[in-house]
């Protein structure tokens, strides 16, 4: 219990409940010190209720770390120094954190010059406003807000530059934010930034149950007479066959499939993919159509580094001459949001993508899917998930859930923080968790 | 003299005059018979003041042929037999006619499969319809149009199925149609359809100055706040320093020229250049750019085909893997206008982009740059021009004109029907012509 020697002006743990208090008293929200004494007594009058938020010492913070590359037991639970915002920076209390396909990659040390470990994963929260930073225009304390970050997602708190940082609607819930951020803006930004989707055109995409094939399936509904062509596992055709106009098995060749409904082939192919299916998507495009390659989720095999490592995928993936292309009059993109975001300083394009889509979100255009919550503790579990294609829409890290008792099984250094879960607010009420193993 | 063997209801030689009656009495021009015979007392009428009209037998048309791929001497100026509209064909008396570069490397046979020879070469055409075949509906004998064609466009009539033919504005000089149709759609379909070109952006064209170059300039200019950056010879800066933002030279270097301005690159680089550009240009590229392949003029060294033939110059290409795109962001697109419309059925979306031009011709914000004007029998003078990129703008077969005494040495079938020619209509009267060698 080390509240006393924290500075007066700085939020405490426990920010769970000092946040209900805040979004009900918006008055007082820009009244740091105010603020703070608030809290305080909240906290102390909270404390034998909650011991849970209490204990959390506001010198450190809960995060999951990667320890090295490899397989799921390279990943932890453990305590980190608390992060403190740095001029032009925003302090998150996370709640709610994204796990992708490329975390799974990452976790491999399947990725293109792989950063040091041991480093905290995820590269995408939704959370509260803890404080900000000196020159901090535009975020006060208590605003709802998702963020972009370069790694270290996964954690009670995060800071972020605030050109990544953006507030959500008062109806979006925090793991919804969480399934938003990368997946739809990626989905969006492909869609019409690069492909130029307009009405009439046909569009595939590969797993079409998961986050950004759910956010395309969704962006497609909003242009009129758009026909989607989706890949998934069997056993989600029935969960998502509202979604997608036409739905392939994944494990079947979809080119003679595609080909057997559209002869002439499709507008935009959007490839997760990679390697082999390179050649077959360009085959697959109509004339002045749009093949992009987003991810390369093939390059992942088995639980641990693929044999096909990112330096050999390079070369055997089939490289096209631009005469082809000029030939056959097709485009060939790739696509990586994260690349744009922190090695291109491609803020502002992906600014104006996000606000597009809130505002198609608070016209109830487009609503994330989310898959299902896990503990930061159940990080393998959801990994697994991820990499059996389990999920359909996102699967979310909900920092304040504790794992469930069947799962909480795993040792870290908070596990002794586990307590029952609060029932969940809003759309997520009714989402079952799904069984990690199918 | 044949005109008492040719059915009564096809328009007979001298349709110039034929013209200006059809256009001021629109109410005759849907009855066919009536018209036939109307033309055939003009003509009578018409014949002491302008043989030449008369002279031409309607079983016979003038045409500009290519007897073997080569050089300038392969081209030659000769009778064709008069072709007649098939079942959805229009029949055009062709006015002014478009030269491109291409032409040039089909005169070379340097191109992909190239057709077999004799042929008539030209890819577009402006004039009059003379007649229609069945089940051609949208167009009556008068209309003035533009049409792409597939080979034949340099000959006195040509027949061309409607779906490559549109009606011209009324304001719209012959000349300015045929300088048109390949050159503003395929700027426009680059710039809006494939690179989705928006307020802001920056784009990279070379050969400025011709005819490609300065719809791309003028089209850019549509577009708040679009810098474009051209390259071209250095005599050309003069004359056309106004329709772009910042012309290098085409002898330099344009990437260190180009990031001295504008550090962190462009949106869109348009190369018709090809080889060691593509490279270059993907280099140039801003993340979420797009490079387009929309020629090989590189290729083209001499007069005759260049020791980098077709064949040879795919493997010097260098090749893009897609695994790089995705790093940094790119497009790579290739545009071919006259594969999309006549290998890959791609008329409707041409017609839509023709829509949009002619609209934008009628607002008066688009208009095409006409270089100068050629006879038929000057098509070898008005090639050594394009080659030596000797134009600024289009360069136009006027299929009415004479050649010029200076020029009229060329011996052809026709040559003895020369004669001075008329002043030029509309916007041509002062376009000088330029010397054809530099």
């Amino acid at each position: 219990m080390v509240r006393q020697e924290q500075p007066r002006a700085q939020s405490p743990g426990g920010f769970r409940q000092t946040v209900r208090l805040f979004t009900s008293s918006s008055d007082m929200a820009t009244e740091g010190t105010e603020i703070a004494e608030e809290t305080e007594q909240m906290i102390d009058q909270k404390e034998p209720e909650n011991p849970v938020s209490a204990v959390v010492d506001s010198k450190e913070m809960r995060a999951v770390v990667l320890t090295g590359f490899g397989g799921l037991n390279k990943l932890k639970v453990t305590k980190k120094p608390m992060p403190e915002p740095q001029e032009g920076e925003v302090k998150i209390r996370v709640k709610a954190c994204g796990l992708n396909f490329l975390d799974l990659m990452v976790r491999q040390g399947n990725i293109d010059n792989p950063p040091k470990t041991p480093l905290v994963p995820g590269f995408e929260c939704s959370g509260i406003v803890e404080s900000v930073g000196e020159n901090t225009k535009g975020f006060e304390i208590g605003d709802r807000v998702m963020a972009f970050v370069n790694y270290n997602a996964w954690a009670e708190v995060v800071c972020s530059p605030l050109d990544f940082v953006f507030k959500i609607p008062d109806d979006m819930t925090f793991p919804e934010a969480a399934a938003f951020s990368l997946n739809f803006v990626a989905a969006y930004m492909m869609l019409f930034e690069v492909a130029n989707l307009r009405e009439g055109m046909s569009v595939l995409v590969h797993s079409a149950g998961g986050g950004v094939g759910q956010a395309v399936a969704q962006l497609c509904s909003t242009v009129p007479n758009v026909t989607v062509f989706g890949t998934a596992s069997p056993f989600k055709h029935e969960a998502i066959k509202h979604s997608v106009t036409h739905l392939f098995d994944r494990n079947l060749d979809y080119v003679p499939e595609v080909k057997k409904i559209s002869p002439e082939g499709v507008d935009i192919v959007l490839d997760c993919l990679c390697g082999e299916n390179t050649g077959k998507s360009l085959t697959l495009l109509k004339p002045m159509g749009t093949y992009i390659l987003y991810g390369s989720s093939n390059m992942v095999t088995g639980e641990t580094k693929s044999f096909f490592s990112f330096a050999k995928s390079w070369w055997q993936v089939e490289k096209v001459n631009p005469i082809k292309l000029y030939e056959e009059n097709k485009v060939m993109a790739g696509f990586s949001l994260l690349n744009l975001l922190f090695k291109q300083g491609g803020c502002r394009q992906v600014q104006t993508a996000v606000q597009k889509l809130l505002s198609l979100y608070e016209q109830k255009k487009i609503k994330p899917v989310v898959d299902s919550l896990w503990a930061l503790e159940e990080v393998k579990e959801a990994m697994q998930r991820i990499h059996d294609r389990g999920n359909i829409g996102k699967l979310i890290l909900d920092v304040e859930k504790s794992p469930t008792p069947l799962m909480a099984n795993d040792s870290t250094e908070t596990s002794e923080a586990g307590e029952e879960e609060e029932e969940q607010e809003g759309d997520n009420d009714n989402k079952e968790r799904m069984p990690f193993i199918q």
